[in-house]
């Protein structure tokens, strides 16, 4: 019996297979303020996932969370120029408050530089209070024209990291430390996504920083997403707040400082690596479900063993439901589960009791078999530990498939347009090629090296830049 | 040699006090906005230990977390006429978006009811997606005209949970559910705060519910701080949403619904039950940083016995701190680590380590005594026990003591001015009573009944009002 496609396939319509999967599969909803969004359980349950592993690497990197406020006096956000011209366009402003026009309207955060900032210089007295290394899990508003759900979004969810130092090299070192070992580690251990590092090129740097170090994930339509950024401020910020420390020697110095964050983006990032025609796919590692066991039919002796499995897999480390609601047709239920990309699904009938088996149904891999039921709490942790590898080696094997090394503005378009990127030398692109690729809405992703490292200047030799079109 | 005072005293001047604590244990400086606040690591951190043990209760209840926006268009806030009367005077707008203004300004949620019965309203459509339960943690924002850190905030943090039932009792045993499995247990097990389950008079009920259920827990000062209320909202959003559910015999009806609430409000209630004139004292069970193993010299030995020692109690399970900062007066360091309450203190110096002993400081008790340092890993958790229970006996025997039983409003209101809480029976009071009441600030903290049980209505026989102060 052939199912009716409950997706748009991907192919036939990548932007709206993608909105099929996140309503299909609860992910989320429209806000009733264009350009916000509802998370609904399901999607959230992913997002406290990627919290929960990015907040443990943040903290071992040595920074610790605290909470700033959302408003922000709008006199803050003209205290560095080039900030200010990054920002302005996308403001949110509150007027009025408490029933009154407020005398200084406030600018709900688009990103905490500016206010963290003004504090840093109040707690920052010593090179003994550096570095100073906090992080931040809030909202932030930029007003989104062309929104869409998880990658651009009025509203969203994001960590920001801000850090102050006491040189140049300490702050540039952290910047790389959150980009390779934070980031980098979280993206491809745990969402499976193969990313490339680089640094953005002058023109895609973060408002207001000297250096801006990125991750690019190359999504299943070829396109690239941006999927977080690492940025050396420089002395840019503790200028325009006269952020200084006394050195050991006695002078007042201006701090290093450097800012990372990475958001809800990194669901979209995730539907659109992992997911296919059938729904979502979910690395276990990070899947809030990573097994869920179904009972076929309304039987006593059914419900009674998806219910003592659903506990010893839980025993063996396993995040787990159980799905019991036998009210439900089963067929539908089992669609669900596989939308929604739980990578391991056992099916009990009372003819599965009676064998002694289940059926295990992969999502990862695909394909379906019966598996002895007394078997599966030992056998399904290295099972999805192989499926957690295959996704990262699909994501890597797409990525190599789609990108071409070109020697041209044209070729590289080219490639581009088709659904891939191009690598091709900085030196012969550079700032005025960059200009040309815009023309066709094509941007340089980031500058890598020869060897797959991240350049330690724009000019470094033998650099290349990555170039497709980006969400 | 006496130590000049760190902190204003309790008795010289509380809420000066409590803003000393504040800022002398780095919990939060005030915001650039009036009213706003920055909370800093140590008093983020206390959030969020809050957080993961009221979250795993909350889960284990039952609901789930999602994520709501944070505008809500302004004509949603009129759709329920005491809801709207109720927050209509601390909402912030925003009229600037993109900017351009807003064709509908949007409001800066104050909380979450009108926003997730939209979306309810939606979800909702057989007795089989019944009962509906979800938890948001969030931000929210009422304008707030006397502001006091942590107490009263214009954003603060806070945990609102949503549900939608098929029937009265079971909306009705839910909001119960919260009041005691998790809010009263996470602040009498884990805050060591006393608290006293009640339910709300009429004139104290939330805007828009039918009941609202409280704890209520005394301060140092004798006034009351209202640390969580669970509401049940009965049919009233439900009505202003038309949220209906198929029932099971075919026909439209009208959900029934609670929502609950707990903030950072939380954190000052700690603050104001456990502190003293040396500054914080964190339960055991809360605690960030349970121990602190200070090393008194910069000597390598020592050094190395004191991260030996970390280790040591890390690995039986305490989550310590390691002060290795010699570059810093010992005294200093002692001092600091005292206001900001952590329980057990370790101090080890050349002679401790000639002795093979260490000295433990134990900040809830108090006291200083040498300990032999090989066994502090397995004598330490059972003192932090004892350290946990003492200090709920503490708030406990303090809100007795300062509560006395009265007959006449006469009476209740010179308990209160005289920094207790009264009791009296609510038929005796009543209405008219609360009003005279409130000529001089004091208020009907909640309803109990005799036997300290919450009350099934406002008029049960035997009804007792506890009346007091309140922050």
């Amino acid at each position: 019996m052939a199912k009716a496609p409950v997706l748009t396939p991907q192919a036939d319509d990548f932007p709206r297979w993608y909105q099929d999967v996140i309503s299909k599969a609860e992910l989320a909803d429209n806000g009733p303020v264009r350009g916000t969004m509802v998370i609904r359980p399901y999607g959230y349950g992913i997002w406290e996932r990627m919290q929960q592993e990015m907040d443990a690497r943040i903290k071992a990197a040595g920074a610790r969370n605290a909470y700033f406020p959302l408003f922000i006096p709008q006199s803050y956000m003209t205290k560095e120029a080039e900030h200010v011209e990054g920002f302005a366009p996308e403001l949110a402003v509150v007027t009025h408050g408490g029933g009154k026009q407020l005398e200084e309207p406030a600018v709900v955060r688009p990103t905490s530089e500016m206010i963290i900032n003004d504090y840093f210089s109040r707690w920052v007295q010593s090179y003994r209070d550096l570095p100073l290394l906090i992080n931040q899990w809030a909202n932030v508003v930029r007003w989104e024209m062309r929104p869409r759900v998880f990658l651009r979004t009025t509203e969203f969810l994001w960590q920001e990291g801000h850090t102050a130092h006491a040189t140049y090299e300490d702050a540039r070192d952290f910047a790389a430390r959150i980009h390779r070992e934070v980031y980098a580690d979280f993206m491809e251990n745990v969402l499976a996504v193969d990313v490339v590092l680089g640094r953005k090129s002058p023109a895609e740097r973060f408002a207001g920083a000297i250096n801006t170090l990125t991750l690019e994930g190359m999504m299943r339509d070829g396109k690239a997403l941006q999927m977080g950024t690492s940025h050396e401020l420089g002395q840019n910020f503790a200028r325009a707040f006269d952020t200084r420390y006394l050195s050991a020697s006695g002078s007042r110095e201006l701090v290093w400082q450097t800012s990372w964050g990475t958001s809800t983006r990194m669901v979209g990032g995730l539907i659109m690596t992992h997911g296919d025609d059938n729904g979502l796919r979910v690395p276990p590692r990070l899947a809030p479900v990573q097994a869920v066991v179904l009972a076929i039919k309304d039987d006593p002796e059914v419900l009674a063993r998806v219910r003592s499995l659903g506990a010893e897999l839980a025993d063996a480390g396993l995040r787990v439901e159980v799905d019991d609601r036998t009210d439900v047709p089963f067929g539908r239920r089992a669609v669900d589960w596989e939308l929604k990309g739980v990578p391991a699904r056992v099916e009990i009938g009372p003819r599965d009791l009676a064998a002694g088996t289940a059926m295990l149904a992969r999502r990862i891999p695909g394909g379906k078999a019966p598996v002895a039921v007394d078997a599966l709490a030992s056998v399904l942790p290295g099972l999805l530990e192989e499926d957690q590898a295959l996704l990262l080696r699909q994501s890597r094997e797409h990525r190599e498939s789609r990108t071409t090394d070109v020697a041209t503005v044209e070729e590289a378009t080219a490639a581009a347009l088709a659904g891939g990127w191009a690598r091709i030398p900085w030196a012969d692109l550079g700032p005025e090629g960059e200009k040309r690729l815009a023309e066709d809405a094509v941007t340089v992703r980031c500058l890598v090296a020869e060897d797959g490292s991240v350049p330690v200047a724009d000019d470094a030799p033998g650099t290349l830049a990555v170039v497709g079109r980006a969400y």
